[in-house]
């Protein structure tokens, strides 16, 4: 079960002016469930998105970045689920530009004012008939006020549909900032994690708007793991509609960055409390380093750790696995006898060892949350970061043994 | 269950003249078992051996890294179980030089001609007074046909003792070689594995026998992982006694690496079929690479990655997950379109996506055996590189969430 996630409430969610938003169902790997997503955009709309750096991209990948690159304007993104049109070949770039040209051809715009995303199982042919056979219904669904449906359109071995909406006041006027997210397995984002889409209604340039996207990235969905599994089919995109009369200049970029980039950790750590059989959230805060690489390597070095996580899954404090894990993370000159390890407010080692003041019933009521917090501190420089991942259980194999079936 | 690994046959191992061992129950961490070894060496005898790289390597691994380079002719080696003195600091150095000078008192050497080791659970403080009082028992039951009951002392959270033995014809003369390991978890090695000890009578000069255990470490225990965790303590130990009065010189380096090599390879491969929680073993070949390190690179993303290996438990050909996990390798120019996937003989994917000539039937027998060989042909290069793994279970929650109880 998710650790500590509730499910989306629909009135919560706030439409996002110039966008709306279908949903299907197109029978693409399983009947009776909404599997097939369109999203609209007025004419104006600015987009922006980072990708998976897997060699082994999706082909709808390779289609979306050369479309965005054309620079016609997005009218329209589509997300297919229960296939992800990757390790497909020659044969499955024809497929993901089938379906733009299909729904272009539905919407009256160009096929490449069309950008394709699909999620699911790997190697297998992207089924072109359902996809476009269910087009007119999803169009036919067409609403703005349609963000719920739409992040259940999208999840895949998700338990609960990830969504969230923010508003904040820019230059005196209000701004909205929805987005949904799907995620729970193969996370591990370089670039950007599984699918991702956060819409404002602020205008905001397409070369600014592509920072926020990647500066967003960069402090929510580049710092989740599960398993350590880079996908082929990541992407987080950034639509900005305008609609809101809010132009964002230099002025305004700090406090709309804010609003984008809490919009997508809460979308990044829900894909965490949902990751695939978790029943631990662990915030990793490794602090005092050089430079952010290294604190990133041993955060990851912790958080893809197998023994740490069955430790976590555990809730038993066999807390030198995070010692080794922190030995063992390509810290080259890293002096073990200087860094201090705590679990929340606990501190269990220092000095090169466990701290005196360690006691295992602390170490051990720790474990027992199902929120806990890992921090090391490097005492080597200013440098912090943070990472969330989850814990390793029986259903993680359970769930990835039988993924197909 | 180990795949396909049978327990040593105590009469297949035959004694190497110089090397005497001696095994106790010292009750370290359990009664009633085996968990204290002392391999004495005849004076003469030249010793190498290669360490793990983890920063918090273990109070013993220092120690002996220490003595090893005082050079005064090592004499025993120390190795217990149920504790693995690491992440111990200032107290954890001392309790190791202890143990060796306690030992060296009894042996009537000099403390700096003790080698220690240690392997169990880190952060505990080591029980000296445990294996001190242990250690007239272990040398009471010192002899030269002993390596069955001192691969079984050195045993953690493995099932079956792993030990070998091989004989060459070196110079008109017969020459042995006698080797024991122990492994099951925590395998990543990063220039040696676990604990391995293996002994032979030919003469070999103490540089020589350094590059022939780094050498024997690069082809075996370096190429194996069960769950990408490095541990603390890795050691692999060469002696060699000179008794069987063969002398090695640069003319017979080559017959005497390859026997020290088909030794460690088979010690090291015994870890991996005893993987804990292991269902299949899984060799994994990838050729035409442009260098060693790029080959190895896609091999442990392969190895490591717990979407193939949950699969591969599965018996299920999602064989995608193996093209994803090439893709985030961290080969940057990988061309995906130019390589090869087989599983056994059968070609699964070519040209970016699934080979026409697959079925998914072929697909399924393959991963039913328990021996399986992934090979990869990236056709960019001609180097190979081989590693080996095995899949992930049930049982390796099961084993590392009830390590410590």
């Amino acid at each position: 079960m998710p650790v500590n996630l509730s499910a989306p409430v629909a009135a919560r969610l706030l439409p996002v002016a110039g966008v709306s938003l279908g949903v299907a169902e197109a029978n693409i790997k399983r009947a009776d469930r909404k599997d097939l997503l369109v999203i609209k955009l007025d004419e104006g709309a600015t987009v922006a998105g980072v990708f998976t750096t897997n060699r082994f991209c999706a082909a709808p990948v390779t289609v979306a970045k050369a479309h965005l690159a054309a620079g016609k304007g997005i009218r329209a993104l589509l997300v297919n689920t229960g296939n992800a049109n990757a390790g497909t070949g020659e044969q499955g770039m024809a497929a993901a530009r089938t379906t733009c040209a299909e729904l272009a051809k539905l919407l009256g715009c160009a096929s490449e004012q069309v950008l394709p995303y699909s999620t699911g199982v790997i190697m297998e042919p992207l089924p072109v008939g359902k996809i476009v056979a269910g087009m007119p219904q999803a169009i036919a669904n067409l609403k703005a006020d349609n963000w719920f449906d739409a992040a259940h359109a999208i999840m895949t071995t998700d338990i609960v549909a990830k969504a969230v909406s923010k508003q904040v006041q820019i230059g005196g006027k209000t701004v909205t900032v929805t987005g949904i997210s799907k995620g729970s397995g193969m996370i591990h984002p370089n670039m950007a994690t599984m699918l991702g889409y956060i819409a404002t209604d602020a205008a905001i340039a397409q070369p600014l708007l592509q920072q926020m996207v990647s500066e967003a990235a960069n402090r929510s969905f580049n710092c989740i793991t599960v398993d350590g599994d880079t996908s082929t089919n990541d992407a987080l995109m950034l639509i900005a509609t305008g609609r809101s009369g809010v132009q964002i200049a230099e002025s305004e970029r700090a406090a709309m960055q804010t609003a984008v980039s809490e919009v997508a950790t809460v979308l990044a750590q829900a894909i965490v409390r949902d990751g695939e059989g978790a029943t631990k959230f662990i915030t990793i805060k490794v602090e005092g380093g050089k430079d952010e690489a290294e604190c990133k390597n041993i955060g990851y070095a912790i958080a893809h750790s197998p023994l740490v996580k069955t430790a976590f899954f555990a809730s038993d404090p066999n807390l030198g696995r995070i010692l080794a894990a922190i030995g063992y993370a390509g810290v080259g000159d890293l002096d073990v006898g200087k860094l201090k390890l705590y679990l929340d407010d606990v501190l269990v080692a220092e000095n090169g060892g466990r701290a005196p003041s360690y006691q295992e019933e602390d170490g051990q009521r720790v474990m027992k949350q199902s929120d806990i917090a890992i921090r090391v501190v490097l005492n080597r420089g200013k440098v912090n970061a943070t990472l969330w991942t989850c814990d390793f259980s029986y259903d993680y194999v359970k769930i990835n043994a039988s993924y197909r079936s």
